[in-house]
């Protein structure tokens, strides 16, 4: 039985054309729905006793899981779109991840041809298992910072890995702990006595006959991290150097070189290649946060649909919880912004192309503002996807606590993004370097271009007012972007003419960094903001019920993001207090509208309840008896009396101890 | 070796008079002292190995720590205050916290003289351990839809506690699932087909023999809950009855009593009294926040102190990142509300005594103020604690995502504090109704009493605007506290406007429960800001050191929280963004303050080590090596071979397996 079956009825648009414009493609969409009920129907992949496991056992079960899934991308001759997809809906960290996303990207990226030659074909066919040594436990954000030596030995022709210190252990990288026969290990290259700071080395760690480490590396697990199962799939490594010799031809030489006489050479490529990378990993990462939020908010609207609390009359049943307005206002700014970030990394997608091709043609000057905007993006949506899933989880009561739920795991398990690829602080630090270098060039006759491009209306941007005179103006694309782009612009210039009331540039940075990175948020949402009004612009299902109802989760992100950040757009002067209680006049008009969509709205997101992993949010609501057997499954229900009754209840029950109080 | 000692030097207060000040007096301070040295120092209480047990064997653990605390309490003598901080400070979710934190005040509270005399005795003394048996899989907020029944059965004299649906079944109740003998179970007392609501009666679930539950009653454990420890330590329980009969007296009687006859009676005994109990509960609550926001921004703080990252000029050391704006304007203001929750809690403490005094009397005028303020500022205080230990733990960087940081786990057994004891949103609703009726009845003559007498200011509020012409001014109190009362009342006012004009009260009242909420917030931060005022005011360490600094902590607080709900304080008029970047000018100057006191103000806390449970937050700073240890004490390090490496590595590396594919 459907016991969302009535909601559903309620939706006003086509959830099926919907599913389409979600993931981007027809394409995209038949890929997603045959590899996601591929995983569900295989019972390899279950993920039912995972949270209960130790970690030798559950590093065991995602051993499994992938060897399974190496299985099935060969029998049944996976694309490597479709392979990718597999591990997604696999929804369990684990070293392949590293192995495809980090350790064959960096051979490609920063390899010669003739040493992507050598090394692709075994990491490929997995005949080697790579990771990302980068990080050590003294420097993470700093890596120019990273103390790992490799010295290079004229006599041997060699380099000499090293740990000169214990801060210099690497830590964090995943796969390393256990599995990893090989890692990309960064280190300072040193050639006769002289440091050339921070170059990638490929550096086999274990036998290929038996696994066990090489000499000279001392390798382990560094512990269990946050969640019950999470991140504890994933064997997360400490690594210690002791003067490991690897072939000189084993140092990533694409951007500079070592001959054999020990002279260390830049190559002709340029560095800013690199960047290319960097786009793409945070577009993954950008896309990643909608799939995380879209999950989170699938399974509060589901419950919360099916949860009623209070307001019965006389025996009627209750009020659905998802009727409060409270519920309302804090669930659909998150199904909002999951739509959006997901506009937003589609968008990411695009640009990673653009950049691409002007690479190639050497062309750079898009780079430093796609890297800004790359960085800015990851930042906002990850940290943005993070607080949504806690609240998610809250708007659960109690019953979102249990793992059944699903939504303790989809927390833990994505918290990290916020820090990894960039600390969102520090990369919010870098945005805002770059909004302060476009501002000063303001008058330069430097025009901005991109995501930028409305600096070059500065002088208009800082003195406007907005226009909005009742409540549906907020409605209007060109008015929200106006009072987007005045805050964002205001922001920026405050910061600019504070700095430059600082004894120095510098300074003045480092003192006003906290107003820093709150302009820099403001860039960024008004970035999301706008390339969501240009998906709904763009769409071309031709349903305009689609395009109505995308219009509607597009003015409510703008519309609750203004509201939350009401500060900024009224201290800038953009808009006035009446135009702000405006904005929040009409958001409450766009709740109604949605409420009676909401059901279909996640349904479009076509997740399968195996990649939900929730009892509150399965599809068909049924919520209580889920939860119910769930509960019996604990292991703790194996007996009635629990291990321990004989020692530690008996004896206080039947007062066995002197008990000389009371 | 104390890494951090440079950083205690700088300190300008007197760190022991702060100790005191904290813990809020002499006594209370030597008790903690005492109590927590006391744990840390006994092996039993190990907290080492717990986040790596199966929760069979963590229940196990607990139980063990439980017997040993027991033994303790009675062989020490310790007395009821010592008991209970012995419990803290084992920091362990446990059965005990439910028998000695509900089962036994619910006796208190709703037993008569007789029941009191029968069963407190013997939960005293250990010989039944008892739950608090509420919240059922389809209710929790609303107590009042219960389903489990209790049927007066006129032959026997019995009452027949039954589950008559699935959603009936009793869930969450802590020390429910393994170890409780008895539990006060609410149910809807039936008699003679007549339903007179909800009732707490008192049933023995499990044989005092064998502990096996007893005929009719199904009872268990409801699974894994969120974190790797955490509540997975209690045994939270699900419950079924058929048809279980107990005796007509154990049903609590002291506020409704049920005769031979089946007749129901209302006692003399005012229903009022029953507040007491909550105020006495969400007190806890409050200090139970300050407490967990307190350890978590020490672990962070003496982190980012420890911390160097970027910023080396010829190999002179790293900054340490505590010295970054931004780092700063995330800690310190969480620092800020640790201490302003610990003084508002002990505020609580005062105004428990005052209330209980007068229910002595009769005197029941003050009860909707208190319960409103009670019932807010647990909202308030555990919301802001719950987002602060998280981001304490983005604060460490990657390290802060390893469970030897302390952090994860104090996260995950804190976040339940948002939805028991009244979900955090449906407790705002409630201070927003009793907001909405002071409005109401401003124009009456009824002067409103207590935390809410500044409304008897309304007229005055409604139109005042800031004196502040320089940042200091904003150092004033008066300047302070005028603010936070025009911002509260104006959107207090605001929304009883607002409802005015909708066709219902009802209506109105929930259409813009969504602003309510925030009203209700803005109402409790100006209780919260007060309080933190008169503490300072009131300090009588007589080291002026102290004064400056609890001075310095409040102005944080305050101006933290004005910058946060900017959009509030403009759009309500009271202030102008001039006053606003006025503020955030003070505030950075404040953090200047702070900073080289920063590891002091934690030192204050006078945590140990053991309760810290932090490689990050030690107190001498020796981080690394012990991040680095605790690594390998992981059970994964136990071999160099992982399980499963045999079957699902060897295989793929050696590709014994036919691939197709490539
Ligand atoms: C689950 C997980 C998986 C990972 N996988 C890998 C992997 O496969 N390979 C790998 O090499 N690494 C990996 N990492 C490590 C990760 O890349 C680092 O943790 C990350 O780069 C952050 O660095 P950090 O931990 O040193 O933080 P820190 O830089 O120490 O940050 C600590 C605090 O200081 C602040 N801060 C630092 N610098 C500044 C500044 N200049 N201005 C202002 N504030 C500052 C930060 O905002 C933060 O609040 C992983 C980490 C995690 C958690
Ligand atoms: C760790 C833990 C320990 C617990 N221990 C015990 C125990 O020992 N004994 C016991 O009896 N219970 C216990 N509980 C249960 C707890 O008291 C309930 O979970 C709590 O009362 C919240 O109720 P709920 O779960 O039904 O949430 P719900 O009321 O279902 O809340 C779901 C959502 O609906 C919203 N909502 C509900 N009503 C309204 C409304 N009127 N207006 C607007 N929004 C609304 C909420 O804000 C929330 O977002 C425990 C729970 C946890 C997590
Ligand atoms: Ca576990």
């Amino acid at each position: 039985m459907d016991y969302l079956a009535e909601e559903r009825k309620k939706a006003k648009f086509d959830v099926e054309a919907m599913k389409v414009v979600w993931a981007g493609s027809e394409h995209a969409f038949r890929i997603n729905d045959r590899i996601s009920r591929l995983v569900a129907d295989d019972p390899e992949f279950s993920k039912d006793v995972r949270i209960t496991l130790t970690r030798k056992d559950l590093l065991k079960n995602t051993l499994r899981k992938s060897a399974h899934a190496w299985k099935l991308i060969n029998e049944l001759r996976l694309t490597e779109e479709e392979a990718t997809k597999l591990r997604l809906y696999i929804d369990q960290p684990g070293y392949t991840d590293l192995h495809w996303g980090m350790f064959i990207p960096a051979i490609k990226g920063q390899g010669t041809e003739e040493q992507q030659k050598k090394w692709l074909p075994l990491a490929y066919k997995m005949q080697i298992i790579g990771c990302y040594a980068q990080t050590e436990l003294g420097h993470g954000s700093n890596v120019q910072g990273l103390e790992t030596t490799a010295t290079f030995d004229l006599l041997t022709d060699e380099f000499v890995i090293h740990s000169p210190t214990l801060t210099s252990s690497k830590w964090w990288p995943g796969g390393l702990g256990k599995v990893s026969t090989h890692a990309i290990v960064y280190a300072r290259l040193i050639s006769m006595g002289k440091d050339y700071g921070v170059n990638g080395f490929i550096v086999q760690l274990r036998s290929l006959d038996d696994h066990s480490p090489l000499p000279g590396i001392t390798v382990g697990d560094i512990g269990t991290k946050f969640g019950n199962a999470a991140y504890n799939s994933m064997d997360n490594g400490v690594l210690q150097f002791d003067h490991v010799r690897i072939p000189r031809d084993q140092m990533l030489m694409r951007l500079s070189q070592i001959t054999r006489e020990g002279r260390v050479l830049a190559s002709d490529v340029p560095k800013q290649l690199l960047y290319g990378t960097m786009v793409y990993v945070r577009k993954v990462i950008v896309l990643d946060a909608s799939i995380a939020l879209s999950r989170a908010t699938c399974i509060a609207t589901r419950y919360s649909t099916i949860r009623r609390q209070f307001g019965s009359q006389d025996g009627s049943p209750e009020s659905q919880v998802i009727d409060y307005k409270t519920q309302q206002s804090r669930i659909f700014p998150l199904l909002a912004s999951a739509y959006a970030f997901r506009f937003v990394g589609e968008w990411l997608n695009w640009l990673y192309g653009d950049v691409m091709q002007r690479l190639q043609a050497g062309d750079f000057s898009t780079l430093p503002e796609a890297h800004a905007c790359t960085a800015g993006l990851k930042s906002v949506t990850t940290s943005a996807t993070a607080d949504g899933i806690e609240e998610c989880r809250k708007l659960c009561g109690g019953h979102g606590y249990l793992c059944s739920s699903g939504l303790p795991e989809l927390f833990a398990v994505y918290v990290p993004a916020c820090t990894y690829e960039g600390d969102n602080v520090v990369l919010l630090l870098q945005v805002a370097r770059f909004l302060m270098k476009t501002v000063s060039q303001l008058g330069s006759g430097k025009r901005p271009v991109g995501t930028i491009s409305y600096m070059g209306k500065a002088e208009y941007l800082l003195q406007c007012t907005s226009d909005v005179h009742i409540a549906e103006d907020w409605l209007k694309p060109s008015f929200i972007l106006q009072a987007f782009e005045a805050r964002a612009m205001k922001m920026s210039v405050r910061c600019a003419q504070n700095i430059s009331n600082s004894p120095s540039p510098e300074q003045g940075f480092s003192e006003l960094s906290a107003d820093l990175m709150e302009a820099a948020k403001a860039h960024c949402q008004l970035i999301i903001v706008s390339k969501f009004i240009d998906k709904v612009q763009q769409d071309t299902t031709n349903k305009s019920s689609v395009k109505e109802y995308l219009s509607v989760l597009c003015n409510i992100y703008a519309l609750s993001t203004l509201q939350k950040h009401l500060g900024d757009f009224l201290s800038a002067g953009c808009i006035t207090s009446e135009q702000g209680a405006l904005a929040n006049e009409q958001l409450r008009h766009l709740y109604t509208q949605v409420r009676p969509n909401a059901v279909a709205l996640v349904d479009a997101f076509n997740y399968t309840d195996h990649f939900l992993g929730s009892a509150l949010g399965r599809y068909d609501g049924n919520v209580y008896p889920t939860l119910y057997n769930e509960a019996w499954k604990d292991p703790l229900n194996d007996s009635d009396i629990p291990d321990g009754y004989e020692e530690y209840i008996k004896p206080l029950l039947k007062q066995s101890f002197k008990y000389s109080r009371m």
